[in-house]
């Protein structure tokens, strides 16, 4: 279950929420972000269009082996490249692209850590959204529109769709 | 469970008839190995001392990500040298050294795929006991002699050694 969005529109908190619901129901998952990956496996790289393209990969193939594991693996990464996308979509068995959709502005007004202020202000360089691009998915498997539901209405439509679609937990 | 030793010492083998014996215990576990990593995680890598270093810091990392979701993880690596074993070692909670300890001149008479018999034709370079060095373990929790042991005891010993070491199965 890949979950991407632009940063602060609610990835981690959702995936988080999610892997609670699910363990609760007696399914075995696990999550993987972005600040689990960059402080390991992937602690050798940046933020440059090259880095961001191997962090994806090697996220991607850890989800995949983890999935090969009998795990779900819900990964929330912003994966702002549509490209990035499609290689993780090919490396894993069973890819479910979860595209959280929501307004920059939105985004940008929740976000707790500043991480857009700081952006605008240029004391970061490559931020999604801002200063590097993030590629809306064409064609992902579930749209949330966040602006419409609520984050408690969105863990339910994925709880179902796990149950779903991860056929060995039916 | 870090199982490492020569080329041809039987890491694979021990790991699968391991993980097949834990599991029928109701042990949940994964088995990492060379040919999953280096076809996936690892495909930019090639096998010089640098390529060969950030290989095994991959693997701790993936292995100890893994371990964090429940799983015990069995990983049969050469990793030849003490140096990236010490960071493996680093990186996961829980992590335990199996030294597989079988002289060359064994590993290279019961190698069915003909690794040694390249690599002293030369048609291999930097390969592990040729013409690439393995460093002996200093301190490994465990040392299984398979020159005096047959592997259904190595491998009765591992079961209860991960049954006494992963706490959360005991």
């Amino acid at each position: 279950m890949w979950l991407t969005g632009l940063p602060a529109s609610g990835k981690k908190v959702l995936a988080s929420v999610l892997a609670t619901r699910l363990f609760k129901d007696g399914i075995e998952v696990y999550t993987l972000d972005s600040v689990k990956i960059r402080g390991s496996l992937s602690s050798d790289l940046g933020f440059s269009r090259n880095d961001r393209r191997e962090n994806i990969r090697r996220a991607a193939e850890l989800a995949a082996i983890m999935a090969r594991s009998g795990l779900v693996v819900i990964a929330a990464f912003i994966a702002p490249y549509a490209e990035d996308r499609a290689r993780a979509r090919s490396v894993a068995e069973n890819f479910h692209e979860i595209f959280l959709d929501m307004p920059l502005e939105l985004c940008e007004a929740r976000d707790k850590d500043d991480r857009y202020t700081r952006a605008r202000k240029g004391y970061v360089s490559n931020f999604t959204g801002i200063s590097a691009p993030y590629e809306v998915p064409d064609n992902p498997e579930v749209t949330l529109s966040l602006q419409e539901i609520d984050s408690g209405s969105a863990c339910d439509i994925l709880v179902e769709y796990v149950k779903k679609h991860f056929v060995n937990f039916t």
